[in-house]
């Protein structure tokens, strides 16, 4: 069922059921009231990452408090997306651009790497996780991706998981076409890690097409921005194998 | 061939040949001399959209004056890209950041589109052009992309040409694959219209379904920004009907 966008989304932390009403928070206060300015009986969109979406409607028991109660579930809720996202920290503001496409992309898991050409570090995860909650509200998901703390490559392969492909952009690749690439991967539990903007080094690039788990691909035959091949990474991975089909 | 990234690259106007030596512009001479402190014999590369790509040394013949000399070609001059890009303005940032990305992902003809919901104004072209050479320089191409003067919708799907199909990214397509809807696409000439923030009002979806030579993709359950929708519509066409093959 597709997301509904004409209304404004929430994640709030409380439980959501027919009838149920939440006060809004301090920040969310600001928001709905001086940001929105949204007049009584406004209708809104809940989720919290366990009951699904829920239509509600927005109150003013007082001038300086909104209550906002459950009236009708507009989706169910589905499982956490499934997708592991990793990538090298980019400077700040493309951090957040990166994070944000991420979500919308339809990462489950949000990774920071570190790499030998790192460009920047990690950044304040309670920068990205607000970043992380906004565009999971915009993007119409059901749970809020989980945001890692940040990890060396090395410890990352070493303990990589059973029965997940990891999948890497590769400049190198022979080939241009991504599609070819994809279509040998058996796995349904996938991954993508994107380097950073120098590239991954030599010896990682080693590292990384020494395992089986790993499935290199190439994106095209133009150089690509470190944020550009993440999201164009992403919708071939999406539409070939992922969770646009 | 791929693109040789570990060397700047400069788009000139000049003519290029064996032997011919350019004197750098001001602007040119600013980057090269202040910003990347380029030192006497540093190799770069040089394209002028016509005569292929040109591996340069650079002299100073006076400390306020750079020469670069074509040494040797590095790539044979190829056709301009045929994809066209047109899209609705988006506020500033981001207008730059939309027509980076439509240049990495190898857009030939960069059009600005006039829709209902337009968020912003077309934006300075002297603005938009500089960026369009920047990335180009940055991406590998051989051609500098056409940027064409902002348009109405109504007035280019008048106009449009025979035998290019113009792809549309559709939240309401009932199916959430492009791969799918990609698979019907006959023609060799591609041109992608991504839409408003707000989207295109139901009037202009209208007009857009109703050509026989429109093509209306979706792009996964989830619902995208503007820019996002770009990079992710432009790898899924590239990747399944154009030149990532």
């Amino acid at each position: 069922m597709r997301a509904n966008y004409r209304l404004q989304r929430l994640f709030i932390a409380a439980d959501l059921a027919e009838g149920v009403s939440v006060e809004a928070d301090k920040d969310q206060f600001h928001y709905l009231a001086h940001v929105l300015r949204a007049e009584e009986n406004t209708e809104l969109l809940l989720f919290n990452g366990r009951d699904g979406e829920w239509r509600a409607r927005l109150t003013y028991p007082t001038r300086k408090k909104i209550v906002l109660e459950a009236v009708e579930q507009t989706r169910p809720q589905t499982p956490p997306a499934d997708l592991h996202y990793l990538f090298a920290p980019l400077k700040v503001g493309r951090m957040d651009y990166m994070v944000q496409k991420a979500v919308e992309m339809g990462a489950g898991i949000i990774q920071p790497v570190m790499t030998q050409h790192v460009q920047g570090k990690p950044g304040k995860s309670d920068r990205l996780a607000a970043n992380i909650i906004e565009a999971a509200e915009q993007c119409g998901v059901l749970a809020i991706p989980e945001l890692r703390e940040p990890a060396k490559l090395a410890d990352i392969i070493e303990a990589w998981p059973d029965g997940r492909r990891l999948i890497f952009c590769d400049e190198a690749e022979e080939t241009q076409n991504p599609l070819d690439a994809l279509k040998g991967v058996g796995e349904a539990s996938l991954a993508l890690i994107v380097g950073p903007e120098g590239g991954f080094s030599d010896e990682e690039r080693s590292l990384l097409r020494s395992r089986d788990f790993v499935t290199a691909i190439p994106l095209g035959p133009r150089i690509l921005r470190a944020d550009t091949a993440a999201v164009a990474a992403l919708a071939v991975i999406q539409a070939a194998i992922g969770d646009w089909r």
